[in-house]
């Protein structure tokens, strides 16, 4: 649905120069396709080159492609390999920063870990990740098996 | 689970000082029960005297109680009365921030709207909200009625 309420909006901010709703729900999906495949080139092509990762949201940040490339192979080697993450319900989109569910969980590690895990967005104008905020930690891990 | 796993204890922040995370599902919980309630003295509650929100992410930020208190009651009276809130999955907690997604609805609003939304929180030592961020806008709503 494209229409905006009237009655929201008055709350909402300019929408001048966002990308569309459909790019950033592409986005979201697009990101648990390539960290279910182990794919950290398809990772990096969502990031713009100079984006900020903090991942979980209380830890140190990552700056700059290379930083999140180093990030990303050292999560993916502690999981025992690729981790499959599929979305938790709808992208919540407002403006150019998005907000979405994931669970995740580590397919190739013995035990499989289940981690209710979250992601907060931003985009640039060509739809590439600038700010990423993953909201998880120990209390989100279930063990499986 | 309060065990970490090990694989996760790397990327996990510094502990130290922050509340747990029992405390923090409660005020996520308390949130949608205020809303569902229209007590907005009870939605207050949960906030620090300097607290700042930004409702959605990309509107102006309102800071400290009494714009605060202003932004609830402009947002229930729009809504026609109160807004039922009910948490979609799970808290995802880093230290003192945590997210959860939310599925409003306009329940005294004559067409009814379904609303997707997505808090994320951030606390101080005595677990009151010291900002707090929503994500959502009109791509996220759905006529139901």
């Amino acid at each position: 649905m494209n229409d905006t309420p009237e009655m929201a909006s008055g709350l909402l901010g300019d929408a001048g120069g966002r990308i569309s709703a459909d790019q950033i729900r592409h986005v979201f999906a697009r990101y648990g396709e390539v960290q279910t495949a182990g794919d950290i080139e398809g990772i990096l092509a969502l990031f713009a080159e100079n984006a900020v990762l903090r991942d979980p949201a209380n830890a140190p940040e990552h700056r700059g492609k290379p930083a999140i490339r180093a990030f990303f192979e050292a999560g993916k080697a502690a999981s025992g390999g690729a981790i499959e993450m599929k979305l938790e319900g709808g992208v919540r989109i407002a403006g150019n920063e998005a907000a979405a569910a994931f669970i995740a969980r580590t397919v190739n590690n013995s035990p499989v870990f289940r981690v209710e895990t979250l992601d907060v967005m931003t985009f640039n104008e060509e739809g590439l990740i600038t700010q990423m905020i993953a909201y998880w930690g120990p209390d989100n891990f279930t063990q499986e098996s």
